[in-house]
């Protein structure tokens, strides 16, 4: 089978049997007709059905090297810098229809697999089955077009310091037992956002230490969302309301975070990737650069999320005729900057890109580090322009529904724009409340800040993969040391 | 008629007709029975009910000089420095009632009024009646215990740049006729804060200029918000819901914003206070001192909300165990900074306050004006910081259904922190999101960044209020110009 | 003897045997003639003479319990509010005169002995002696106007994660031998600025650990700086000329920092205050309140400073006509804001200051602590908003001498100002250098930034010793867990 | 004549006769012994040593057009991409050699001639005979190896605001006269860096408005810097010394800026470009993209700075073993994050080139003008973390001699590092000071804050030339307006 279009989609996910709790209530019904996830399961349906469209078919395909049926370019391992290009240009393509806002568009689950699939390899000495597991994984995900969700963390109470007593305690997530049919594993991972919009769900933690021989906190494995003893607990939604003029993006893109509790869910054996070692599973999260690869797509969205935020700027700034004050050009430009700087690394990671030893090839992750290391700081700073910029504009927001009651009048008097209507005006400022000023924008802000770890992670990761600095150090040294005219 | 309590309070504004729109719709019924504002009106029934207790009313009331009865502190003018500090402790007292969150608290417009009034003499040579008539209003406001609103911006389409166009416009605000009566005023205001929730509203805009002798733009008047021909069109609700452990703030503090529209509203003449003159206009505002005055009352508030938020974050390094991690003290003892700092100021501005023109004890606008300068950039800081070390755990927030649903026990096992119970965890992680995430949170940020102009506007004022700097400019000259070897 | 004045301070300097060790030469003659050292001694020299004259003797002495004779205010251990009024006013009219840039003016290590006079009782279950010996030091230096400096650091390889190498090395600083005479020290300590134009000097190391009874690595006492085996070791000088137009700081105001090396230096026993006792080091340092002391004196030093800062920047504005200019006003108000801030923590922690239990008025540490944390950060802000109205003035810098020469006219052409001469202009200039990108004014910044330790420390300090978070984490946890309605 | 070399290059500075005055003193003797100029001059002859070298002249030379000699390939006008690769590949092996600290290295001044000799058909219309002298002086400073310092700006007295005045005074640069041998110039001119130590010097101020036909302010010529009439004034030196080891920058880097008079100076037809309207002048410097080729090199030495900030920031790091605090992990991360930025943005802007109307390969505008508004905020950043990693190190530099001197045991032992020697760290400490907190770290930050303009004028020229900005706002303004469901 090949791609999906956005009604498959729609129906599979709408088919599945999933346990979906919200407010304390079990979701029932199709989930494509619950306010909670119908914006966001149409938005995803209309980016699969652009894959199969005319107009993207040949930019967002290719022929699946199995069945040579069209799967979804996302799924693509590059093996030269082409491939590389044509990878960007397909989630450019996506990541244009979603405005950056969904930070679980398939594409980055896709290239999350194909990471992990190419790496299979260096499981092969851990156990060749597991290996072999991986890679069919992978293949069927690309050949039937899955959709997957993913969890990496395990809930604990405090932070690392306090790990040791988690260790201690029943509820923390393990594998139970190992029986014929394959592992059976309780707990609860963390965040599975599209938990409930996604058909299948990886699930690889950080593993927690153990005296054991084989390690019950060591495992990564996929199984279908709907497995028996897999309950979803939403957080509250942040859909405002279905209106688009209200609630332009979070009647669309409000993808919803869940905890997952595995209740002794049966893994079958040929869903699992790894288990008891846990040496192996925080090697193979670094060997496998799956940080660099899924950077790669994360920049992309990056770039399309700061063009909007940009387009947004330069709406208000026409709108309110500020381009005469200097520290509003001032703020302009920092948001240009921003999103210059976000392109120049994003094809600074193609053009030093190299063959890894599977011949993979892998983009350049000082460029890609360095944008997971700024967009965390850069992505609230721009919120905040956009903030400064709409000022009281952002506060009195009337909507839809005001505009059609008798009050219309006195919005059209008394809240129109320069050279534009009411409506027109209002509509713009709704769109930067809700991206600056709202729970949804709130959320999408502590998203991005958290993204792949905090502040200390992140640094680290940049730091300690960066070759250069030993060379610049060389320089130096040989400057203070060397010769006393000779730079 | 003593000071009202919360009942009395609660009854004067359902007994009022005023016309309000919200969603398209005409608010109907009992206001403090409508889900938009019933937990705001409950809040600050609250606070008029603290004046008459036992406990508070020493340091919340005094005798009324007019009555002998007991009226609000917040009314005092202040002759001495003990009178700033009982000021002070009053407002303190509301302060700590709703924790900084109302920045519309009667304290805040009785103060206004205060000011206003002891400023009066200054209209004495545009007309003695205006003058009259503000002081007996401000006695009026004192005797009879009245929730005041104001509005003292004109809508308009675009920065001052393009005001002349603005002049040209019909639906730019203004008196449109004077009769007998009193004056007819068309027209709409922003951004009228508890608008539906204040006996009477107070509408001071700045001044458009004229070419007429009368400029019918320049005016000052108080009247009842209930006036026919007044409509008020609120804003979005921010108030998530009812429940105060998922809601604890928006379900007691979110005040509505409104746009005020002036339909031929009739202002009967002893209610005008100024009228056809912009210069003076625009000289009351300044020379009554206005912005010190409250000033004084807003700081109270600021040093409150502050303390509400280091109770939040150092709750969240307790609830978390993060004491140990250097960056995590680094933004606590930043926190801990921003509080002194305001505390320090406003004693500061007691310290050195000094007499006016009028014998009214004016706190020293220096500290005053240091914080206006500062909260907004401040406030928008602390509350990066709860979001910071609330991470993740700010997007993980079920709610007090999902605890009364089967999930609880799967909640209770999970999302525990140390020595501390998921629900007690949870309640804790509402409050952080609601504060620093939530449309709640962004309203909050978007009005301390603004709540004094923008931030031109606040720099231009602490700078050329700020005596002292030729003073320092003297001492550099002398050092510069000075014999050789003398500092 | 009462207090000296600047001949008598400049005599017994000159007078003293100190070995002096700069840029390779042992330095000869009178110190108050060396190029590197005239400067400051001339400026403190007019320190000691200001306690003397006519104009300032009432405010800036008071008779010694001990002898009637008047003696430096700065001695004065207050009991009462009063007495810190008292102090602030004498320490502000010397910061006024070296305007804050002597970080070792006298009143610094006068306020610092007599702190660790005053809390002397602490050492009474240590050894009585040792307490009666420091209480007498105290009353020495009061009585004979000795001025101090003193070295805490003792230098190392690395930073505290390598601290247990440096133990082992012979270098490291100790007691080498107790005999009948004194303590036999040998080592080097960190960074003794003014060490040698100070009469003595007080080392007191934050203590090494060690595995021996008496630790040989705990001890603090005070010695002349010209007893056998002292050796002061120069950093290179900034003093970059002695022409008071061209480098209007450095020649007057640059103290000399210096490694101190012990080599068997004999301490007499009655100069001995700690010994042995790593515990009792570390706890003296802490329960002294030596930081809040002495912090109360570095802060009337800061204001000095901000005053000038502000005063510089402000002759910049009118220099060059840049008031109408928002980003400017914006930065000046940042510098008004930044004076006001310091000023009100000053009051602000005399008016909340207690009485410990020696009966010593204690400022409050909290507004203190505070100005510790701040001011590391805004000094460089401060400084760079110097460079950034200065810009390219800062750069063309000619000097006195090309005033003095052919090239004069082309100056006075080219270079004047609105409504000045080129000489002014310049003079101003060569100030805004030297204070913000000179040699000098590196050096400044880094004293600023890390004067109590670094930014870890200073926010530790500031963090746990503040009381009032556990109050107001209490108030944010009796908000979430109480009931409903009521706030 | 093809390339010269550094003796060459010395030759011709010690033969040319200009008129320098520096501390009140005419300059005498050849300026490459002199103390102020002598290490620079021996640095840039090391530059020219370079292009002829065995190892380097094929990657720094092309045959002249007009001769067939190699020239200097920073003087090759790029056609096509490959040739911005050449020419990035040279400027980088200067900038290498001088670690990016001389901002007028020669192919800074090269590439400017270049960009206006490639435009010089813009000046067809205003003058043909003027285009013709440019494009032969182009050719001339090619193929002779000609070193250019420029002045492109006039002093005045105030800001903007202040101009009219200035055009009233008599000092005002402008031409006085026009007779049969060329124009007659007097006035002044900022800043020439190196402007002594260039052959010859490029004059092009942005002019003054006047009302003659013939504005007497608008005009752009070159001459040799030893014409009569010509007179260099130096500002303050800031070689410290000719010790590489105690001054490892300003003895080799320290630029001289000077303030150039003219003084009735004859300038040759043949050499003037433009004159007399003051729109072409405005339009030519905007139409030759002169700011887009000209980053295109600065951006080369930008790299090699931050790599040689990266390398000190390291070495100290790995002198003090700091890896183990996450604080300078952070901020050393913050250093890479920064390069990888820079060296993102000038590859971009060469792939994203396109060939302007005359066919010159022009870089894209976007990075080079992004990396234009961000390295004035980046470098006095960078340059504070070194001060805030380096501390009190910064502070305890003793210097060579003090290393050859008796208290050399004392160095020794008390400051030296881990695994390393006292001779060793202090080196690499003074590097690090004479970097961060010298005069000449003072000068390289100004220089670098204001290279192209204040923040203002850099903000504006990113803002306003770039397009796609409104791209962006058409995507959000369909989204806006767009159907409901319709991303």
């Amino acid at each position: 089978m090949p791609i999906k279009n956005g009604k498959q989609y729609t129906d599979r996910i709408d088919q599945a049997k999933m346990e979906i709790w919200l407010s304390g209530e079990k979701v029932k019904g199709p989930l494509s007709a619950h306010p909670a996830f119908r914006g966001l399961i149409s938005t995803q349906a209309s980016l699969y059905d652009m894959q199969g469209s005319e107009a993207f078919k040949d930019a967002m395909t290719y022929a699946s090297p199995a069945t040579g049926d069209p799967v979804g370019l996302s799924f693509l391992r590059p093996v030269e810098k082409g491939d590389l290009e044509r990878r960007r240009a397909m989630m450019t393509l996506w990541s244009g229809r979603h405005h950056g806002f969904l930070g679980r568009a398939p594409d980055y689950m896709n290239t999350t697999i194909m990471a992990f699939g190419a790496a299979a390899g260096l499981l092969e000495e851990h156990n060749p089955q597991y290996a072999d597991n991986l890679r069919r994984y992978y293949e069927y995900c690309r050949d039937q077009d899955i959709t997957l969700s993913h969890a990496f963390i395990v809930p604990h109470a405090g932070r690392l310091s306090t790990f040791m007593k988690t260790l201690e305690q029943p509820e923390t997530a393990r594998v139970i037992e190992k029986n014929k049919d394959g592992l059976v594993v309780s707990g609860a991972f963390l965040l599975a956002t599209q938990g409930a919009t996604a058909e299948e769900i990886l699930i690889f933690p950080a593993p927690l230490p153990s005296f054991a021989d084989v390690n019950p906190h060591a495992f990564a494995f996929a199984v279908p969302s709907d497995l028996p003893g897999i309950r979803f607990i939403a957080r509250e939604s942040f859909v405002a309301g279905d209106s688009p003029f209200d609630y332009p993006l979070s009647s669309r893109f409000e993808e919803m975070d869940m905890l997952v509790v595995f209740d002794r869910v049966l893994v079958p054996h040929d869903r699992v990737f790894l288990y008891g070692d846990e040496n192996m599973a925080v090697s193979f999260i670094e060997q496998s650069r799956f940080h660099t690869h899924a950077t790669h797509q994360v920049l992309c969205r990056n770039v399309a999320k700061t063009e909007f935020l940009l387009g947004t700027i330069e709406a208000i700034i026409q709108m309110l005729g500020l381009r005469t004050y200097p520290h509003v050009v001032e703020k302009a430009a920092e948001v240009i900057a921003a999103l210059e700087t976000l392109k120049a690394l994003l094809t600074s990671s193609e053009l030093q890109a190299k063959n890894d030893r599977w011949g993979t090839m892998l983009p350049a992750p000082g460029p890609l580090y360095t944008a997971n290391f700024l967009y965390p700081k850069l992505y609230p700073r721009l919120i905040e322009i956009v903030q400064l910029l709409g000022a009281s504009g952002l506060v009195m927001i009337p909507g839809e529904r005001d505009f059609l009651s008798p009050v219309e009048a006195d919005l059209n008097a008394h809240l129109k724009g320069i050279d534009t209507d009411a409506r027109s005006k209002i509509g713009l400022f709704r769109l930067a409340w809700e991206l600056s000023a709202s729970s949804f924008a709130g959320r999408q802000t502590l998203y991005e800040r958290f993204f792949f770890g905090d502040g200390g992670k992140v640094a680290s990761r940049l730091y300690d993969n960066y070759g250069d600095k030993e060379k610049c150090r060389e320089r130096v040294n040989n400057f203070v040391s060397g010769p006393g005219r000779d730079a």
